[in-house]
């Protein structure tokens, strides 16, 4: 029989489970905003994190009413408790969409990225739609496998965002100053958004196993 | 009469308010290895995170024995939810002070910063401190006027790193791109610091009244 419990803990699991894949749609089109220096885009990814924003607030309201009513114990709230922190990095990835969407539009109808660098960036969108699509599906599946693969596209995004950083220091660059700053933050923002991917699914191996993922 | 409830929540309290003026005091030290290039003074501040690392495990076990033995209700949940909230902004705001100190010992026995952006950060280092303190003082004391100082605390910081912005963008900037890759990054790693103290604020408020506060 479901209980009350499990289906208001599903309808939470599954909106924090949307919330990280439309964080993956918003990184998308912010990247391609960055790569197309398209403003309509930009716009979309910056009105869209409303949703976001609101979902995180319903997900809280129904953990929160959760423990207030149904009062779980040792998995459970370890689930509860779990999905409520994951909830607060799932909108954070939605933010970081959000700040490279803000830049693409401040500097519209310029292009942010210079040549050398717009093969990085198209790669690090992809990699954090893969991202965000692992953190929508391990919340449901709780697949510890499945968390893992999280940590493999972290260190892809990470060598990305050194080689990145490699081309801004070469003593070749020729962009000047201001695009330099640009493009650090942004390879900053694809970085965190990584990060919060990675503190979901390490968090989903924990409330499976109880063992904190390594390293 | 005391309950255990209170008890608990007591020490969940101060483990908090603990961690937030350890963050400061970090942020402190490491704007201090930053200045003067002081390699120990950065060492300090990277061996230290680990207390604040551990004193966040400790104020989420406190919080999860909480719920499961207490089954807290209504305010009292709240209260218990927020701080759970609150220790993950606590524990971040100690992680932005170690990526300074490690910006410092990257470059040492080198300056980070040039004479032109030092005032900036000391400046900034001095606002941090202001921060950890106010949200040490606020998760105890709940106060809403105080919490409101927070965020006139983050203006100050806000109008700090435009600054900074404007001296990286001026067209006198000779000191290249590397030195205005590490300071956009550090100039983000303090704005990240004072929003973390603002979210805090934000939820003492919103746990005091019940209203969030804008903007």
């Amino acid at each position: 029989m479901r209980t009350a419990f499990h289906e208001q803990l599903e309808t939470l699991t599954q909106t924090l489970s949307d919330m990280c894949g439309l964080a993956g749609l918003a990184m998308d089109r912010a990247t391609q905003a960055l790569l197309e220096a398209d403003l309509s885009m930009a716009e979309q990814v910056i009105t869209d994190h409303d949703q976001i924003a609101e979902m995180q607030k319903q997900a809280e309201e129904t953990a929160f009413v959760l423990l207030a009513l149904q009062s779980p114990v040792a998995g459970d709230l370890r689930l509860v408790v779990g999905s409520l922190q994951n909830v607060a990095d799932a909108e954070r990835m939605g933010g970081l969409a959000l700040h490279v969407a803000k830049i693409a539009r401040r500097r519209h109808p310029n292009h942010v990225l210079p040549d050398e660098v717009r093969g990085h960036f198209a790669e690090m969108g992809r990699v954090a739609v893969e991202l965000g699509d692992s953190a929508k599906d391990v919340v449901v599946s709780r697949n510890s496998t499945q968390a893992a693969e999280i940590s493999r596209e972290d260190d892809a995004m990470d060598q990305l965002h050194q080689q990145l950083f490699n081309v801004l220091m070469d003593s070749e660059w020729k962009h000047g100053v201001a695009a330099a700053v640009d493009i650090t933050l942004l390879g900053r923002f694809y970085e965190r958004f990584a990060d919060h991917a990675v503190e979901i699914g390490r968090r989903v191996v924990f409330e499976a196993t109880g063992e904190t993922a390594g390293p």
